[in-house]
């Protein structure tokens, strides 16, 4: 049973991010959700609250998709620089294999319900990678600055750079990958 | 008459921005936006074609008071690097002082309509931006990395950060632009 639940929620779940993509927040209602899920609307609320538990678990599920793709091959006994590296790597794979995904986190996180995430359990993901900003500010290897600062230029431009709308003349290959990291490194490095 | 229609323009401009922010793309119709302007729907046909062409007309407008504002104190004979920062401090100023145009670019930018926009527009508007940074390259003070690299350092950043849900921990006075602007130029310094 429980198996036949989890294809149920994941079936929901990417029901939800396709019909967000495609017609928006607003007009993605739970019967509309239902329906491309395959499933009864009574189904969706066995699991969520409402419209908006349905929206706010789907980000979250989604970053913890992200979190463990990128924290796969995690080892903190590698130099900073070099697990930095790893996770810019690991991140523009995931959303290049994970379009949909990236396309509704993006369009989440400048909606208004994006205020009803609790910041905790999605910091709580990528605890990891902010252990090892404060480690290498600790050993003086990081700038000594606020950890949003350093997200802002080691994390962010990840995204900005995956937006072909806004970057479309950003080929992502594994050399231009790799060249805007070094930029993002040079950037936090002490 | 020429005064009156621009106050007009001006309102539906408005109107459109505050409805999108509050209900969404999808849901703002004409015939709400009208209402919401206190003007007839006919009115907006005078200016745009359909409600496609209003939100791709609001977003170009937001660009240029965006892209006037920036560079008002615009020379090109300063060092680069103060250009730069200067353009930093004024995209700060603009974004804080226009939180709902801020708001409206930033969910337009990651939704389908922004495909629709005629880049060549919007790149006209910041153009001196980029040639200060060709010019850069050129003089060997910055790294000769595609452009979309260079802006995704120097200036995506401040999107980032000025995006209250994304970096809580920022508080945006001038010693943390400041701050800020260090490791945007950290990034692409040669």
């Amino acid at each position: 049973m429980r198996y036949k639940d989890e294809n149920k929620q994941e079936a929901i779940i990417n029901a939800t991010v396709k019909l967000v993509n495609e017609i928006g927040f607003v007009a993605s209602s739970v019967s509309k959700i239902a329906k491309e899920a395959n499933v009864s609307p009574a189904t969706i609320y066995i699991y969520y609250k409402n419209k908006e538990d349905l929206l706010v678990s789907t980000y979250i599920r989604i970053k913890q998709k992200m979190g463990e793709a990128v924290l796969k091959n995690f080892d903190e006994s590698m130099p900073i620089r070099d697990i930095a590296k790893n996770i810019w790597f690991s991140m523009f794979d995931f959303i290049d294999k994970n379009r949909e995904y990236f396309q509704f986190t993006e369009q989440f996180s400048y909606s208004p319900y994006s205020d009803l995430v609790d910041m905790d359990e999605v910091e709580k993901i990528f605890r990891p990678v902010i252990e090892i900003l404060l480690k290498g500010i600790e050993q003086k290897i990081i700038k000594n600055v606020n950890h949003d600062i350093l997200v802002a230029f080691i994390f962010y431009p990840i995204m900005t750079l995956s937006n072909a709308r806004l970057c479309s003349g950003f080929n992502k290959n594994d050399s231009n990958i790799e060249t805007a990291f070094n930029l993002a490194w040079d950037a936090i490095k002490l």
